[in-house]
Parts: structure tokens; C-alpha cells; sequence
């Protein structure tokens, strides 16, 4: 029973692997390291290298695989290129504090305007001034899951109200749905998209949602680019109506020249909401509970699709 | 009954003003506003601009004064001036959640590098990469007060551990002494620093500490300048072994040609972490409730010093 898995010494952090598993080690980055024909071969399951796109190329040599774990929580460009009779699991839920994280440091950077104090820091300056805050704010959650509820737990406590949005209504839960956020948005003072990429949010959030926004309300998105209308968001920050936080854009990477960058008001980190250090530990626990289960001849955790 | 307040209207926010109650407003800023003599004769409670620091001249024209309150946490300066038989009332817990705030605002940008990504967002770059997270981390809240607290409700929701330490251990409620801080500090990825200035606690956290701090460990102080021994604290910074956010220094303000403005892994913020927009209702609320006590002959909220 043969895995292979991206770093190494798994077991010295989390326990020994279960009897019968020989556990060997790819990260995904260098050719040398790529395990030899006798071990891929063998390979039953594999727990893919994270932001690796190149790792996909050792698809076709795996002949005994039935089962991939990948550590993004997007993965409908993995699942085109899987072998038929390869289960696929997703990593949801491995993102989300990290992902929640960001975008409330961006929201508390934007509001307590420490962009702005880091360059009055190197221009010699101390001038301060009263700012905006995040306590006593209304924050709309659009695309309210698993990273929206983790977001929704650190404004609660940074005692921020909070409006709850998804594509369908879910009453029971006080979730709005998208159809009622242009009339919500009167009343927000920050707006964070949280959307996944699909035919249905694709230009989702729109001039329409944008001019429903009171005047220096802040938009923040770390979901998708492209669920965001960026011509009209340009719009209302060039004319300094709105202000905007982006972990992702449209394009992406921002070309240099792009006006979204020097237009004001607008602070941009590229694409690195998921990228920090709380992933890992988790990502190796989910690693480490796959193989586990997979020598117990158990399921799988986080099938995608879901069932 | 004449009373003294910063701010007009408020009675259109917070409901009428007491009965028999003549209210006066004066700003601090502007001598034209100040009130008449007339006026000035008969105030009894003074509820005293913040952050204007000449309103006190004031002081000596206010014969009737019999309470003064006053929006600041730290009054000892303001209690040297006041004359004899004027009750003083503080402004303690109004900056509470401000301070809190922008503490984890600091911690956040130094953690997930938020001034980095704006400096590349300018020069046109797209080059992401892992950083640190909080989720995952340990912090000591130095300083374990009402800001300490809330600022651990703050970590908490944000999945960092807390650890608590003040200047006398309350083992009932999980307070380590300061006595013990050295020990503490080895398994400590952040350190913040919430003490107020006094003799105790000048240079209190010193190159001992620092010393016993982990490498890449984050030093955060959002209390008083003077708590923190700069000299040791440039040491280890200019040694890339420690980073560093600070809202205040010392001296302060910080010239403009201090080596810590420019010393790698320092994020500082000029002395702003209590005036944010949540501070205003807070203080409304405050001076509205004991103009109500004062009509009323009621015992006023927080004398000061306290019984």
C-alpha cells in the first residue's frame, strides 16, 4: 500500500503512519526528487503539492492510483485532467482561518489606515489624526460559508455588526439572499465578497451593488477577481466615492500599469489570503486522517463533488 | 444647573437633556467659541474636550466647578492642575476597543505583511509568497487589563492562544506575574505590550526579555513608549532577530531620523491607537450619562483615583 505525499517527517509531528503503508515524499518542485517507476507504479493514493500546477504532469504515470488528495478547495481544473476511476477530495475548510484572516487585516489595514502610517513612518512624519474604525460598522458577508463564518467570528468579536449573503436565502440561519442585496447594501460600511468562481457569479457584484453603497464604504474581496465588475469599481474609487481591499483581481496577475493600482483609496495584496502559515498544520492533519483511513479501507473525507 | 460638553446635539442622539439642566458646548479649539463669563461662572460639571491639551487654561475661570470629566484614560497630569475640591472622573474603557483594535491591526499587517504588499502594489509587482499567520500563534498580553481583554476576545476568535501576564499574578483568573514574564517568553510568537506609564513599569520590558523572546518573535506595544527599552529593542531588530509594531515610542514623537523608522521588520503608527471612529459614541454616551446622574445628585461613574 503505497502513498505519496508532499512533506516529509509526517509522522514525527503527528504520530506513525498505520502498518502496511509505505509513505514516499514529493513536493511537487524539483525533478530529482521525483519518486523512481518502481515507486509510481505503486502509488494508490496521492496528496497532491499545494500551489504546484506543474505537479499534474505525473498523472499519466501513476497506473495503481485511486485516489487524489489536493489541498486547494477550487479544484474543477484538477478534476478535467484526473484519470477516470480516480476519486478526487478537496481540501475545503484547510483556507478558511487563513483566508478570514487576511481579510480582516485587510479591512483593519483600510480602516486604521496603517498603509498610510508605514509610508509616513519612512517619510519622517508623525502627524496623526482620527480614523475610521471597524468596531460599530456594518459588514455584509457576501457568499456566507465556511470562510465567511470564520470572518463572522473575528468581526463579532471585533464588535462589528454583521449581514449575512448567499445565492439562496437560508432564513432559519438569518442568511440574505443575493437577489435582496442591492437594498441591504444602504446600511454597509464594508462589503466583502467571499464568491467562488462560477457561471453565476462571474460580474456578480456590480456597478448597481457598487452605487447602492453609502459614500467611503469600503469593499473588500478574497474570493474571486472576476466576481467583482473592476471598470466600475475603478469608477467610484478614481472619483474617491468607494474605497476597495483586494486579495484578487481581474485580471491576475495585475498588469504593472493597471489603474487599480495607484488609483486612491485602494490596497492590494496578490492573491495570498490561503498562503500563510496556519495552512499547513492543518493541511498535514487532513494528510495524515486521509491515510490513515485509506489503509483502514474507510471514506475518504471531502469527496468533490460533494455527495 | 450649568454643565460644560465638547459637542453639540447630543440630546438629539442619546434622548432630552434633564430637566433644569443648562448645557454649554465648547470644542477646546477655537477662542471664539469659548463661553461668556457669564456662562463660565456658573458651570459646575465640565466634561472636557479630548486631545486638546490648552483647554485646561480654562480651569482657573470656572469658579462654580465642583466635577470635571475627562475623555482620556491617563488624567495624572490633568489631576495636578485641578483645584482643590473638584471631583476628577476619568475616561477609562472609552479607548478600549480602539486600542484593542489597532493592536490587532498591527499584528495582522506584521504577520501577513500587509506594508510589503502595498510597497509592491506601487512598484507593480505580483510576487506572492507563504507568510507568517496569527491563527496558530502564541501571544502574551503584557499588561492584562480591560484593553488586554479586550483584545483577547479579538485573538481569540482570531485561533491565537493567549497568555496573560500583570504586574501581580491573579491565579483565579489565569494572570501570570510579571516576576515570572522571562520564563513565559520562550514559547511566545508575540508580545504586546499594554502598560500604562509608571514608576513600575519605565523600561520594564528590557533586553532580558527581549532576549528570551524566540527568533522572528513580533514585539507589539500599544501601551506607553517608555515601558520598552528602544536601545535593546533597535538591537534586535537591526540583527533581523526580532520584529516589531509599535503606536508609541520613545522619545515621542519619534524624529524624523530615528534608526527605528528605518530598521527592518518595524511597522510603527504615530501614537493613534486610541483615536478611532468608535471612540466618539462611547464618549457621547459617557458624558450623557453623567450629566443625567449629575442633575439627579447621583454619585458620578469613574472618580478617579478610584476608590
Amino acid at each position: 500500500m503505497d502513498v505519496l505525499v508532499p512533506w516529509p517527517d509526517l509522522d514525527r509531528t503527528h504520530g506513525a503512519w498505520p502498518e502496511g503503508v509505505r509513505v514516499h515524499v514529493w513536493d511537487g518542485t524539483k525533478d530529482e526528487g521525483e519518486p523512481s517507476k518502481d515507486v509510481l507504479d505503486r502509488v494508490g493514493l496521492w496528496a497532491m503539492p499545494y500551489a504546484a500546477p506543474d505537479a499534474v504532469r505525473l498523472l499519466p504515470e501513476l497506473p495503481a492510483l485511486r485516489a487524489v488528495q489536493s489541498l486547494s478547495a477550487g479544484v474543477e481544473k484538477l478534476e478535467a485532467r484526473l484519470p477516470s476511476g480516480v476519486a478526487l477530495h478537496n481540501g475545503r475548510g484547510l483556507h478558511d482561518a487563513s483566508t478570514a484572516e487576511l481579510a480582516l487585516g485587510l479591512i483593519l489595514a483600510a480602516q486604521r489606515e496603517i498603509p498610510h502610517w508605514a509610508e509616513e513612518q519612512r517619510a519622517g512624519n508623525w502627524d496623526p489624526h482620527f480614523t475610521r474604525s471597524l468596531a460599530g460598522s456594518r459588514v455584509a458577508v457576501i457568499g456566507y460559508g465556511s470562510i465567511g463564518s470564520a470572518l463572522e467570528a473575528r468581526l463579532l468579536a471585533c464588535e462589528a455588526e454583521v449581514v449575512r449573503v448567499a445565492r439562496r436565502a437560508r432564513p432559519e440561519e438569518d442568511v440574505h439572499a443575493v437577489s435582496e442585496l442591492t437594498g441591504l447594501l444602504h446600511g454597509i460600511d464594508i462589503a466583502v465578497l467571499v464568491l467562488p468562481e462560477n457561471e453565476g457569479t462571474v460580474g456578480m457584484f456590480d456597478a448597481e451593488h457598487l452605487a447602492a453603497l453609502p459614500d467611503d464604504a469600503l469593499v473588500v474581496n478574497v474570493g474571486r477577481g472576476r466576481t467583482l465588475d473592476t471598470t466600475a469599481l475603478l469608477a467610484e474609487v478614481k472619483a474617491g466615492r468607494l474605497r476597495a481591499a483586494l486579495d484578487v483581481t481581474d485580471p491576475e496577475p495585475l498588469p504593472a500599469d493597471h489603474p487599480l493600482r495607484t488609483a486612491p483609496g485602494v490596497l492590494i495584496t496578490p492573491h495570498v489570503a490561503g498562503g500563510s502559515a496556519t495552512f499547513r498544520p492543518r493541511a498535514e492533519r487532513l494528510i495524515v486522517e486521509q491515510v490513515r483511513r485509506w489503509a483502514a479501507g474507510q471514506e475518504l473525507l471531502n469527496p468533490f463533488p460533494g455527495p
